[in-house]
């Protein structure tokens, strides 16, 4: 009975909190929908007026200088998602089968993924649950323990592999504690891979997320913060590493007027122009997509205040999310419930979601090295998102400001 | 003085056939440009309209319908370029560090890259004047000197690796001879990529090119004969291979409401809908673009008919191309002239080039095993592309039928 109510009260928030702004016109609010304007259609439809669709034209260069003011890196490269963006920083930095490479292993698929197509191999580390980032405290504990130093290169002395990368995750737009996990990365002489992909729009101690490592990695999925269809990018502020991040995102050709030739492998990882037109037309409301996002949280907030044994996650002072996901915590207590509220909770129409599974649970990557994983294996049975999309707000007073 | 007499033949051909065609509205005829009209607009509009521009909706499905209806191949899969269409290609078919891949070093470099992407090695082979295309005949004695069968696989006797694959090139959209590759393919228990990148519309023997092989790969970016921006498309008849080119060019979720669970390496290679509902719209005039790069064919080789030591190249009478990019054949004695003709066409704003440096020949390819390229670093000396795109035809009487 009582897990009945509990479930039935968080159906009930959601109900109030964003029920009556979309179920007048459809059935099922999803977790996260493309806000797609008129005015997008604009850019759109000059970008094909012009027949800049492809590599030739303007809008990649338009969209990167966008992102460029927006988060103050000094050089952005467009590519065609997040995952492709990840894997050509790792090819970039020298990423190979000599390589160790840390991540947090409550962490999205694409991630680990890339590292393997480097032949790399994943180093999982545990996460806290203040920050839903790396923990940088167990991570240093950790790595005294693992790590023999040659020549300033940290090797992993049981698997006698180096690692040589570190790449955070700001889990759903919200900031890890990128400046302890900076200092580490010296310490270990690690170069930071930073997976900001859903977080464009935060920022920690006013610095935006992604800026903060040698390379930084944003995406713009159809389920982001804005969208370009499928795209991504990296940021960073070396001129030595951009130069040669947009070289290998082509085929590498030498520039020549007629010529073909080539030196390195190239990747073909450029976002087209069709993409990045759209693009720059959502990239005109970010300002006013993170304020939207913000005050969803405050509302969800403000429904769940009531509600015994779950709290909304929220950043932490010296941080500013963008809220890309709205996020509850359940109380151990009740994280045996978690099923029954994503199945009620689909079942009503309201698109909820768990965590992902950890990586280091996965088949394929069983046998990589990891920390233990006590916060990640609690945490999974306790994380669940709620609808975030920026529609669930459009009749709030102050949108698009 | 005769030098400089056949440099200016060739741009009054290029003058006569196509200048009257644009001069008048611009400085630069370009080798290949997108065509893009105010119907294709309509469908892109509906998709941003219906929030369809990433992953969600129906315009990639729709887009790999029309594909499999025009090229009867029984499955299509769409991805974000057509180097990822080769990579995922190669990875399904489990191409890894102890195998070589058969393919011509007169070709686009991004399908050697995509070789390496998988550790494997390529292994050049030569063509043939009459198709552009790998030489079946030389490959056979080729085969025959180099390969040492055990258990049906065949294994490079100096190399010691295995040779698994072969991946044909239809250069230019002209058809190779694919019936007799794909004999000695089977001789050699080799299984067959078939790059059919830049022949969409193509056919030999009246079937469509790519869909001879064990997968075919299309490209649809920006100087395609369609374009998606940037886009590729993956081509087979086996269910089995379908099932898994589609799985991994996701990030091989496994299906389920809201949990995350993940099996294989996935790509993360689909095409978004923004991209795919430009296709849709461009594959409505595909048999007409045919039709054009056909009669512009005609009028080239009409046009080059009385200027000695020049061939436009034509198909062979088995094969249909889309003639995707016209291409004008030097006599050896005028071989020398290469360079000039380049120069003083693009000065004069015909976009001419050269084909591509035979891959054998780049610093990255150079250790890499390879026959005899005779004929390969001969045509590298004579073959010259012109102006090919669409536009130029467009006021030429039954455009469009």
């Amino acid at each position: 009975m009582k897990k009945v109510n509990k479930i039935l009260e968080i159906i009930k928030v959601l109900n109030q909190t964003i029920g009556a702004l979309h179920f007048h016109n459809k059935s099922n609010v999803y977790l996260h929908e493309p806000d797609i304007r008129k005015e997008d259609w604009k850019f759109v439809k000059e970008c094909l007026s012009r027949n800049f669709v492809s590599s030739v034209g303007n809008y990649v260069t338009e969209f990167e200088d966008m992102l460029k003011k927006f988060t103050k890196a000094k050089y952005v490269i467009a590519t065609v998602n997040g995952t492709s963006a990840i894997h050509l920083a790792l090819v970039v930095m020298g990423a190979n089968e000599n390589d160790e490479v840390i991540l947090p292993s409550l962490n999205f698929v694409a991630a680990a993924n890339a590292v393997r197509y480097c032949n790399a191999i994943p180093h999982f580390v545990e996460v806290e649950e203040e920050t839903l980032g790396i923990d940088p405290v167990k991570l240093e504990e950790y790595l005294k323990k693992i790590v023999i130093k040659k020549n300033n290169i940290s090797f992993n002395k049981y698997t006698k592999k180096r690692i040589r990368f570190m790449m955070p995750l700001h889990m759903f737009g919200h900031p890890a504690k990128i400046l302890e996990l900076k200092k580490i990365a010296k310490n270990y002489n690690l170069k930071i891979i930073e997976d900001a992909a859903e977080s464009l729009g935060s920022t920690y101690k006013n610095k935006h997320l992604g800026t903060f490592g040698d390379i930084g990695v944003l995406s713009f999925n159809g389920n982001k913060i804005i969208t370009t269809g499928g795209g991504g990018a990296l940021l960073t502020n070396s001129l030595k590493i951009a130069k040669k991040l947009k070289y290998l995102s082509t085929t590498a050709k030498k520039p020549h007027r007629w010529k073909y030739e080539y030196s390195d492998i190239g990747y073909n990882y450029r976002m087209p122009g069709i993409n990045a037109s759209l693009g720059c037309a959502q990239m005109k409301r970010i300002k006013s997509y993170v304020n939207i996002k913000r005050k969803l949280f405050k509302k969800y907030k403000d429904g769940f205040k009531n509600i015994k044994d779950i709290t909304m996650f929220q950043e932490p002072k010296y941080a500013k999310s963008n809220y890309w996901l709205q996020t509850i915590i359940l109380d151990n207590k009740i994280s045996h419930l978690k099923e029954k509220i994503l199945e009620k909770a689909n079942n009503m129409g309201f698109s909820m979601r768990p965590i992902w599974k950890p990586l280091h649970k996965l088949e394929k990557f069983k046998l990589c090295p990891k920390m233990e994983m006590k916060t990640t294996e609690n945490l999974e049975k306790r994380i669940l998102n709620l609808p975030s999309s920026v529609y669930l707000l459009k009749n709030i007073k102050n949108y698009a400001k």
